[in-house]
């Protein structure tokens, strides 16, 4: 199902463009370097307009978000939406602060965004089912949260990926399940930052972004577990070999490795 | 004198609410993350005060400050001390510029810190006693460099940590002299302020701030150990390791290796 | 003719003050430290003029900037002209939007530039020659590129030292060819922005800036070399064998592996 998106990451290059947090911002434009993108930073609002003009995907992230920024990410996002560059919106912390929550509804009501990346907790929240989040990290248990995803992908009609243990990514109606990864990379900080540039690849060459978000996951879980299978002793070495991995994916790993699990929702 | 605390972090997982510079900010939440804590990153002054009433402990940190900057550290500052959250400060670079002494003595007198974490430069500004920096690099000689850090103890009433080959933990009366670490530890950007964000782990679980503190600096100093005998070829592949063995700690090695040398003072 | 330039950066340790983007400054103050000078990043303006002072370079890097960020990169710049500090200008982007190409043509009128160290479109495009980025990275043809580095060299009185497969250093009249470097290098975000830190390090204790930044950038590209031959495995593990390197580099080594190559201009 997703043979081929890798190449034509590889082969068309796009420039993905990030307004995103001060935390993780080398490492998610390391892993757009890596999966065979390009990545920019930029965030001034007399910039980005003409930046995403250019770019092949936009990926928000309010990681460290300020009024400002926000208001640039804005910016971007409607001048993406009117060039049809797909946007991924990374709402990192939505309900530990009011800022968070609103500022990532904001968005949502102003940017057509194509694909909302995030954890259990951000997801349902900004769903409207409540939730818990500590910092940035989903506690608490959801149940039916594959229902959860569902009804934030179509009250927004996006596609939602959502990132655990056993990723789910949904446009409402079409449902894939993905089982690629590995317990290491909830050690490093910024794993989740750096799914959101490899769905912004993936989704710059891919049309249908539920199957791009999809494809992206898996291929990113992927280099997890080849990066994990390389005798890491600790997060720092894993962090190392994931680039690497990252870096080295090909085709036929990927055909082999790929658990996603697609289910035609009733 | 210091076992169980590592457990209890990794039991607790306290959130740790950094206000830190852009330099080291990723290095300082993977450091959180390794040592059994979670790290959140918030400065915007619309969410700082409920960011912070969620967390374990708050680390501020000068590094790349700005005016703007300065007054969210204040604002989460007296929001904490009003719920009784530990506060870390670490006075980075206070001595270099007007602005980095200045607005380390206005936080100090408008939030009540419980940790000062600072090289012997820093410290020594802070206390009154002039001292010489070179960026953020302390250089010249300090004598007499214990009574130093009790003054500065005793002037806000708080603990001061300063790290040095030889780290000085004192509140004003007991005094920790400890002897883990390793020189490759200065080879790293970093590793100062990561260990500001290890004593806040550990004094979001230990209300004796200098015991906590004495034990963070030793356990991350252990760490440094570790990661150097594990035939590491510079800076670059330290690091790396650094990350593992500061995931990788155990309270028996941490018993077996820890140098602190408690000295009640006269 | 490099000869002795490391180990005086190595005894003197200038302190290298850095205004530069969110995206690299970890590495920047890492292979500026690597190299054996100590790195400080300070952008408020109220404490620039004063740090700058202290520093034996200034480097600034345009790479996620805002107008105030450029603002304080001016008065940096124009209080390092009053001393004699040499200031290195990456003009990261410049031509991707106007806001980067004005921002960097307004450095370049207020402030005299030490060293410009760009990639082919930056630089093509500075010197008014027009060129074509996407986001940060050079596309298109560049024939006649050594005159383009000598126009820009000459239309500001500065030295140019633009970065590719061979990188071409010229004051306008001499002119260096370097060969040194791996195509690893190019896999790993930040290797540019470094290059103008171990020029920066360089500059500060050699006045011929033409020399200096040949030097830095043939060491820097021997560290590149020295690091891929040690069996890394992709992008990661070959960023942490560069900083190893980095730090490791001897004079001797760099008398034996240096490629460049001084041509008198006709």
């Amino acid at each position: 199902m997703i043979k081929g998106l890798l190449t034509e990451v590889r082969t068309k290059k796009p420039l993905i463009h990030h307004i995103t947090n001060m935390v993780t911002v080398s490492e998610c434009a390391n892993a757009t370097l890596c999966i065979g993108a390009l990545p920019v930073m930029a965030h001034a609002p007399e910039e980005v307009e003409q930046m995403v003009t250019a770019a092949g995907a936009l990926v928000l992230n309010i990681g460290t978000l300020t009024q400002d920024q926000v208001k640039s990410m804005i910016i971007a996002g409607r001048k993406a939406n009117e060039k049809g560059i797909p946007v991924i919106l990374d709402p990192v912390g939505a309900g530990a602060t009011d800022l968070r929550t609103d500022s990532a509804n904001e968005i949502l009501r102003q940017v057509r965004v194509s694909v909302i990346k995030g954890n259990r907790a951000e997801i349902s929240i900004l769903a409207g089912m409540g939730g818990q989040i500590k910092g940035v990290e989903a506690v608490g248990d959801y149940s039916d949260i594959l229902n959860t995803c569902k009804a934030l992908a179509n009250k927004y009609g996006t596609t939602v990926a959502m990132t655990s243990k056993q990723d789910i990514v949904t446009d409402g109606e079409t449902v894939y399940l993905i089982d690629n990864g590995h317990p290491f990379m909830g050690k490093v900080v910024g794993t989740g930052c750096m799914a959101a540039s490899v769905i912004g690849a993936y989704a710059a060459v891919e049309g249908d972004t539920a199957k791009a978000a999809a494809a992206a996951l898996a291929t990113y879980g992927i280099a997890g577990e080849m990066a994990a299978s390389r005798g890491c002793s600790g997060p720092g070495t894993f962090k190392a070999l994931f680039f690497d991995e990252l870096h080295n994916l090909s085709e036929e790993v990927i055909s082999e490795r790929q658990k996603i699990n697609p289910v035609r929702s009733e």
